[in-house]
């Protein structure tokens, strides 16, 4: 059954872990598993540490720089797949750099990770506006 | 540290579940959560069900169609971020729904999922040609 929106972004927003697709200005998809908040529509993650060389020098920056069309999913997956869901959120994004406009989307993340209270990312955040939040669960209840 | 392209390859043959990044030929990507099998440098899934309407009828059999460029991810998380780790494969993907060509994917899935024993797929095979194995993962034995 498919999830509604609401439902969809309720379970993407909880999940611990995601799984971000960023695609080239030549169509070439690129998958990183990542960590992210959620607030509203805006999903936000975050480069541990400042990238050494240029603002790019990640594959996933430089696709968002080329092409901002992201996809993200969060799943749960057990052998017994009628216990089987997902979660997605499809939308644009952009990359912050100005200590001003990271300034929420850290405090975001501290608030939901732990590991991060001792070390806050230091790197550019990625700032995502979800267009479409949809989900699929294999049971109701599921 | 990052995994050998032989790590990386026994990492993901091994898992249960990967997520399928594809982007349509205008690159907005697109990312399902995907059971597969893995068979030297091929990657092969299946759609469960033969599609009510076309062969396209799925995004993913879509941008397929459109461009072949695929990414696969597997990853393993925990709480202690000191025992991440992913491994990924980037490729190309073809569709088959010949029966000849169906046949041997099919066997590979049915061999690795007991729950594809009693219902083997029965729509269209994606056969990916892995062209780059990578991983990565924070502690050497993790």
């Amino acid at each position: 059954m498919n999830l509604s929106a609401e439902e969809s972004r309720r379970r993407l927003a909880a999940a611990e872990v995601g799984r971000l697709a960023t695609a080239s200005a030549e169509g070439q998809p690129h998958l990183v598993v990542f960590t992210f908040a959620v607030e509203g529509d805006t999903l936000v993650t975050a480069i541990d540490h400042k990238p050494k060389r240029s603002m790019t020098a990640l594959r996933r920056l430089q696709n968002i720089a080329e092409n901002p069309q992201v996809s993200i999913l969060v799943d749960h997956y057990e052998p017994d797949w009628e216990r089987l869901w997902w979660a997605r959120g499809d939308g644009m994004a952009r990359i912050l750099t100005e200590e001003a406009d990271r300034r929420r989307p850290v405090e975001l993340l501290v608030a939901k990770y732990p590991q991060y209270a001792e070390r806050p990312p230091e790197g550019p955040v990625i700032e995502v506006t979800v267009a479409r939040w949809s989900g699929w669960s294999y049971s109701p209840g599921g």
